[in-house]
């Protein structure tokens, strides 16, 4: 990320503070209007990322370049969102990198597709699965806003019937029926590759295991990621009072050759 | 990742279960030794990665390519080492990725650099420092051997005196005194980069968020992850009775212009 | 307790679910409304504790006879309550029961008064401390409705400055200053007496615990529980989405002899 | 607690620090060896409760009376024993106290049992069943050592075929099926009486769920409580790295009168 200047047509994150940001895009001659006073354009083309600008109520915002992760956090979501806390996990468990090749079911909005195809670049591949054509749509304009299209191939079908793809570096699933996926991962998967699952319940996890068991992955290890947040001020220091508790259970395997 | 045959000379992960595996290069003519009986190399060259041997007792080995976390397991240790669940939020929040330019401190054993430069292949940069020199040569074996050293300059020296680098897109500390490294690392970032710290301890992480509201930083947050793993199994599903209760808080920040 | 019947005058909790619970006075001729519907209290007067009654929309309500802990979440509250896991903790940490001798400050809206009271009885005594005079009648109003006055002595006075007491069983404290306390605590308690306090921040807890290390105190322990609710049911059996994340930490230590 | 005087015969809490502690029994004329010098029981009668002594090695000893909680870490565990935290919520939760009759079933080591009987007094009454009879027998001379045996009838059966008292005030399970005592429960429990299982699986959870949901039981709720500890000391506060993550499950629900 190199600082560079801020042109008609850019997306940009307008930031107030960590709860109130606004990802918007750049028209000249005309202004975008919050609770804060507006802020005009034209002050702001020209201008180089990372600055800040006041508005007409003389409050300060700074005017960021999107990441990957801002344009997360405003995409559409048809479905219930994975959180970063579970994208992090999935993708340090998943072993992929700069040129995986990936599966990925279902596609959802497209955050944790769009999460892991940042990773694959330049040179790696996800194909991502969704059974209802409308998700697919939206997740498409979610992830076309991001700039990652080139790396993700969205395919409508349903991950329990069939999968295309063959020797790929993992399978990665957040869908309600995961277990019904095992035998087909296992066959889409290379050796030595990595099946992850993220459920909500119990016993979805049950299921899964069970049928990751009966396929002959190893190490199947199932992990539950609780984040706090801690309020640090000093002589005031204390985890955040409300938190989210629980967001869903990682499973995750591996591939080997079967037993002779 | 695509299935490929085991050579002389290659490392190869030995695994018997999630919690017995054993990293070794694989020599012609040569055996190796464990409780459950010995494996001939002479057995497994030849094979391809991902499937299974027999030991002397008729013990099933799976015979894997060691992944990146599989060599991080194995680095020798000469300091703390930082923990997969923490090294996964630490690239989720630096919003790193393929091309990034990143400073870390301290090197120490090198697992938290070597991460960093899997994800920022094939065209990004860890600089790394460590100011202790004993340390630093320790990390480069553990490093050569994961193969990402081209990825990776490391340097003797201390962050809190002097840091080379301009424009980098994350400064990440792992040490001792992160709070007098946030003058050099705003100098170090580019306007919009993230700044990312490691304490064990809460006053580490105070003194560390008062330094980054004294410097302007915005969206300064502190976090704390809990793992927790689930034995899975029909009829006897539950949390793991002793767990690691804690290894650090992180904390994150985001630089900006400076006010006018 | 023993079953027995529903009477004018008689405090009722009208059951409706775990969320939905409604503690009112029992009066001839009158009627309750709720949103789902109404119920005549004629109806209720001579029945039995633990029944059920339709409501005039044809809604079953569960008649209970209120525990103290229904009375303690219905407390009119001055101040930030306690909660129950906290309160079960701070019970258990000191060592109280029937007879015990209890320094209890600040009252607060004496949620956590009637506790302890409800266990000392039926010779023990709570002395409970409260600076602010106007808490001091809210709890007093509280605490009548409970029946446990006989076992608690309200006090308006700083336990900064004077505690009369001697030789008692525990100081159990819920206020700002704890390590202001702990001088007088320790002249309070008799040998071998418990010294409890709960408080938010980590802050306070350091310097609770420098003071009671000082004051060679011993068993010096610091906790925090965090309390998850599980929603149970076959096939959907998850922890609740959104917990309580923190309310504060407990810190507790023995008294001794002094060192000669 | 007043403090007294040490005589020859008493039980006596030889206390070093919070990981180091002795119950013994004082004896005229013996000595206490430790790894840090021993101690002349001659030395210590006549002394007061709380004070400190020299070993023969002039470590600094403190003499404390034994409380519930230091005899119930001392006794020998025939079985699981139940973890203070939880003992405290199942204490809370059950809104027992003096004068309340309990079923209790396991009765396994004692642990429990005596901490129901210690809040229970000095009119109230603890039946406590085992249908194994060797546990029984450890469990007696457990208790009998506490001084709570008054307040106990112990008695060998299975309560999931038989449970012979009636408008008990709490029915209170840590066996290995509670949902197959549902029944019973339900019978001997007078009406807005408690109910409250602890199981180490999610699965005996559901089970018992299910069951209660079935017997009309009202409020059921399932919470785990994570306690952690926090080493607490000015500039290297942290919790504790290693915790107990998860000991079991605690369900309670309420008796209500049948639907009509």
């Amino acid at each position: 990320m190199t600082t560079d200047v801020i042109c008609e047509g850019d997306d940009l994150l307008l930031f107030l503070d960590s709860k109130r940001t606004f990802l918007i895009k750049v028209r000249k001659d005309e202004s975008f209007h919050t609770h804060k006073g507006y802020i005009r354009f034209n002050d702001v083309i020209g201008r180089t990322y990372g600055g800040r600008v006041k508005s007409s109520l003389d409050v300060d915002f700074v005017l960021f370049k999107p990441t990957l992760s801002d344009y997360q956090k405003k995409m559409r979501h048809a479905t219930q969102v994975i959180y970063s806390k579970d994208t992090a996990l999935i993708v340090n468990y998943s072993n992929i990198g700069p040129g995986s090749r990936i599966v990925e079911a279902g596609t959802g909005s497209g955050v944790l597709t769009s999460a892991l195809a940042h990773y694959v670049r330049p040179t790696g591949k996800v194909y991502s699965y969704e059974a209802r054509k409308e998700f697919l749509e939206k997740a498409r304009k979610n992830i076309e806003r991001t700039g990652l299209m080139d790396f993700i191939e969205l395919k409508e079908g349903d991950v329990t019937q069939c999968i295309d793809e063959e020797n790929v570096d993992a399978v990665i699933l957040d869908l309600a029926t995961p277990w019904l996926v095992v035998p087909l991962a296992d066959q889409a998967l290379t050796v030595g590759g990595t099946f992850i699952s993220f459920s909500p319940t119990i016993e979805q996890t049950v299921k899964t295991t069970t049928a990751l068991m009966e396929n002959e992955f190893v190490n199947v290890v199932t992990v539950e990621c609780i984040l706090r947040r801690i309020k640090v001020k000093e002589g005031q220091t204390r985890p955040e009072t409300l938190m989210i508790g629980h967001t869903g259970y990682i499973t995750r395997a591996r591939k080997t050759g079967k037993r002779g």
